[in-house]
């Protein structure tokens, strides 16, 4: 069951609506009218609810079955929406002849063009931070009664007071830098004894940690960031909750958490789905393992539960007004259950965005999972994005590899060159690093060239750039692998910060030409849109110089990118490039005064990534 | 055209044959009644033979084109045969109503049920051996007149002497050690004046390099060995022939040879042909440009030449009654052409099996190319098989690298989990080295014990094992990559050998032991076929252990191979992998007299790869 202070929460929240306190908490708590599936199954918790029967009047809607599991605590009732007006309709609920309680549940209505949102796509750039190190917005909310874990930012694993509030404030250095959404680890109440910074602990599903903020806060910031044209991506754990969760002392029934509640570690052979010659204990040894004792791992193949999962993904995109959702170790989740939880996402929202985790730098395997893939089985799925692991881990190795035929920037162009297995390569997120590793300044051993050529091709390469925070200013992680570390507290979030990333107050030179930089390529997606959205047409490297262009036929101009790893200056001759360089007569260099015809060569420094906007 | 000694040779065929001393050359130098295909098309070189009219009167054949390109001294004739008995027919040539030249061409009887023969499969086992160093059975041909090149056995680039006769005089050991697959590294004429021993630069595509033996002495080979139930593989050159082969100073045509006859190298990015980004100018680089400038590159666009290297590859197996072909640098041919190719093979031996040289270690390119893989485009292959690189590449490594959840034995285990990308996975090569690489026993840093695992994993895997000649005696190339090092001679095959590793005199007791463990696991396949046509199951890796069956639903014993990469004995529990053996009641282990009950536990020694027939 939901803790205490949820219940007391909630309970407040419907005595605010109706009038009527009761103890019965509902999930989702609200509903909408006017949603394209016109199916609701709430779960309803209450000490001996299980068993009852339900009742309303309430037009438009019909009750079409009522469930119980193994605990005598819940109660599943399945409703049909259907012609309903907004409102809020009265559930009763009867045993043995008597009103045991009455809920009062609100249908409301949807926000305007709702089901037409636009997900996040490759016109965008996405920033992902963790919240509890970006900024500290409210200092009231750094330690919260009832939440054991309190501020300690002497630890690198601890709490260090990063909120909403925080994002709030800091959207104007997003919005001048260039980003347009942001990708914030789960936000989600993670009610655990200790280490519980990084979100994917959830112990609430309908709740924000309130170390965080509200859940009406996290709808302003998603309201406020809208106006300045960035939209807001959740980060959803669909495979594990956090070991404090309610469940763990009262699940619905007896299979909600599998291998009943008891830690078994997974594999972590995802490859074992996949596998012609694999047997079924390798594949359930992976799906039904947990990760780590403290995050119990998720039965969806338990039909209420995948419901109830399914229900709350809709339930923040309407409430907060998402642009995106980031499902978290992907494949870890039943493979039914996955197609399933996609379908009815996309269904309410055929223009949404989701970006699946499947931490495989096999293009075999992370494609499988991408909607429109020419799968070898007759799986179906409707997820529109993957991360796009297999290029991310080319990127390092690529670059500090000394050039030959088959090593260094061959490996980026190889991987492009796979695309043909992805559904729409295009919708694939790109990155150079993220919260799970090595930063990438510390995985190029801190060589600022290097880490301009990585920044260049993630922000012109096809697909969807995310950066990492705290990338635009160099910030690493050497010496160590410490995830505490690699999130460390972003410089200005915290009052009395010496340094401030925000104003550029006590940056180093190299650190702001980093932040210029980042800036640049980001205004040069938004004022060249061809470079974000136009067909890629590379050419394999040779002496380690690496040449591509975003071009479409119908866009009078396009831009060219040059990675040059050699060691000198060169002149690139252009004659291998003349047809595709044909519609084109004047180069202009970014970052640059430099304008120039276009004709036999170009001159390119060395260490470089160079980008010329074509005319 | 063919060079002087070829035209000499072919004519004095011709006047034993007819009694008519003429000229012209004709490609092939015979044909057979009763192909599949009526169609045969006759390449005639003579001085100034283009242009000519030609005729004859043979019943069932009928003249449908001739043709001639820029050189004045070819004509291609197309011929159309239909119910035409075995016999001679005299073509006619005429020229302003002159007959310039008569040609007797014989059309022979096939062999019975040649068109059903067998192609090498999964239940063969391979013996790569390069012609020039197995064994030297007639010295009289260590040097040929007219053939620049002479024996020089103290450099390892050198003719070291080894020929056909030498494999005729060895096939009794190929055939006690269990192999049933020759695969000769390239037996045509080589007349290069230099560097010509590993037979890739090919002068003339219908004659054997009489270093090596006659045409003739190559069909006793294949007579003899298929006697002793042992195939015979040849190894053909689509892509390109030797310069010195006549073509270069007398070409059918000047579109012949790419790049008008002149050195461009192949870009070896293969990766451009399937590049849904890429551009058509990076295809024609890795197509059109030649490996070295010794290798002028072929232009199989040019039809008459496609249907020049289809003849020559379908006279060979009709000739020297093959059971398989394996194809070099496969994908740099013309795409479309190896399509017709592969057709046109497959259509006149439906049984037969062909392997293609694809050197990529990414299965997404090598499975483009087999028949029946899932592609991406609407590309046509016929070709039954491939080389296996993805899997060889990943042996060393899994032996060698230390095992965790993501390293080691994982990387065997993965690479079969992408099998689902194969048209057929079970007709793949599988080979832990060949000719173009270091010797694998050089690649495990000289460790038996790994050697045994790798040997061991090759023979009783999925596919169709290839092992390099002296692989079965340790033979390696430490601290050298030089090719005439890792083909070096296999000893025994030279008078005066001081080793002899046919009788065993002078081997080592490790390389004794190595010969007989190779020998054991040949006969398992021989005496257990269901480790050589059963189907694989495999377990993902625990803890160093990697476990793995082959097994038939119909048959009622199975292969169970357990690697141990753990530096201690073991007691393996078998509880995991309890449904799989429910069948068997006794496991009897390969090259010990140890038969036990299957209960709980199998005892596994330290780092071992233990083989157990399971009944």
């Amino acid at each position: 069951m939901p803790n205490l202070k949820t219940v007391i929460s909630l309970c407040l929240s419907f005595a605010l609506w109706s009038g009527i306190s009761n103890a019965a908490v509902v999930s989702p708590p609200n509903w909408w009218v006017g949603m394209e599936s016109s199916e609701l199954q709430l779960m309803v918790y209450e000490p001996n609810i299980a068993h009852s029967k339900v009742s309303t009047d309430y037009p438009g809607v019909t009750i079409k079955k009522v469930s119980s599991l193994d605990s005598p605590n819940y109660l599943f009732i399945d409703l049909v929406i259907e012609d309903a007006a907004a409102g809020q309709l009265t559930l009763e609920f009867i045993k043995e002849g008597h009103t045991v309680t009455t809920v009062e549940y609100e249908l409301a209505s949807r926000r305007k063009n709702s089901a037409q949102r636009q997900g996040f796509s490759s016109k965008d750039a996405i920033y992902l931070l963790t919240p509890d190190r970006f900024a500290n917005g409210d200092t009231r909310n750094d330690n919260v009664q009832g939440y054991t874990e309190r501020l300690d930012r002497t630890t690198p694993g601890g709490r260090h007071g990063g909120d909403v509030q925080g994002i709030i404030d800091h959207l104007d250095y997003l919005k001048e830098m260039g980003f347009t959404q942001i990708w914030t680890m789960p936000l989600l109440e993670n009610a655990m004894d200790s280490y519980s910074y990084h979100g994917y602990a959830i112990t609430d599903y309908y709740q924000l940690d309130p170390r965080y903020g509200t859940n009406e806060l996290y709808k302003t910031l998603s309201a406020k960031a809208r106006d300045k044209g960035i939209g807001v991506i959740m980060d959803m754990v669909l495979n594990h909750i956090g070991s404090s969760h309610s469940w763990m002392t009262d699940a619905p029934s007896k299979d909600w958490i599998h291998n009943r509640g008891e830690f078994t570690p997974t594999t972590h052979q995802r490859e074992s789905l996949h596998d012609p010659h694999g047997v079924k204990e390798d594949q359930q040894a992976f799906s039904d393992g947990w990760f780590v004792p403290s995050m119990p791992d998720l039965n969806q193949q338990n039909r209420f539960l995948a419901t109830y999962l399914i229900q709350n993904a809709i339930w923040w995109v309407e409430y907060a007004d998402l642009s995106g959702i980031r499902v978290d170790t992907y494949s870890y989740s039943d493979r039914a259950f996955l197609s399933e939880w996609t379908r009815r996402l996309m269904q309410e929202y055929p223009d949404f965005n989701i970006v699946g985790e499947e931490w495989s730098t096999n293009p075999l395997i992370t494609s499988y999972w991408q909607r429109g893939t020419n799968r070898y089985d007759d799986y179906k799925s409707y997820l529109p994005s993957v991360m796009d692991f297999p290029l991310q881990a080319q990127i390092a190795p690529a670059l500090k590899e000394k050039e030959s035929w088959e090593t260094g920037l061959k490996s980026l162009y190889d991987i492009l060159t796979s695309d043909f297995i992805y559904g729409d390569p295009y919708n694939l997120v790109v990155f150079a690093d993220n919260h799970d590793m090595s930063r990438i300044f510390t995985q190029l051993d801190e060589s600022q060239a290097l880490w301009d050529m990585a920044m260049t091709y993630v922000l012109t390469t096809r697909g969807i750039p995310q950066i990492f925070y705290g990338t635009e200013i160099l910030m690493g992680n050497a010496g160590t692998e410490d995830h505490g570390i690699i999130r460390s507290d972003f410089p200005g979030g915290w009052k009395g910060d010496k340094v401030n990333a925000f104003t550029g107050e006590g940056l180093s030179d190299h650190q702001r030409q980093a932040q210029q930089r980042v800036r640049s390529l980001l205004h040069l997606r938004q004022n060249h849109p061809v470079v974000a959205t136009g067909r890629l047409t590379h050419f394999a490297p040779v002496d380690g110089v690496y040449v591509y262009l975003r071009h479409q036929d119908d866009i009078n101009e396009a831009v060219l990118v040059v990675i040059n790893k050699q060691a000198k200056d060169i002149n690139l001759k252009l004659k291998r490039f003349a047809s595709h360089l044909a519609p084109f007569a004047i180069a202009k260099k970014l970052d640059s005064q430099q304008s120039r015809a276009l004709e036999n060569t170009l001159p390119v420094p060395a260490n470089s990534a160079t980008v010329w906007i074509l005319q």
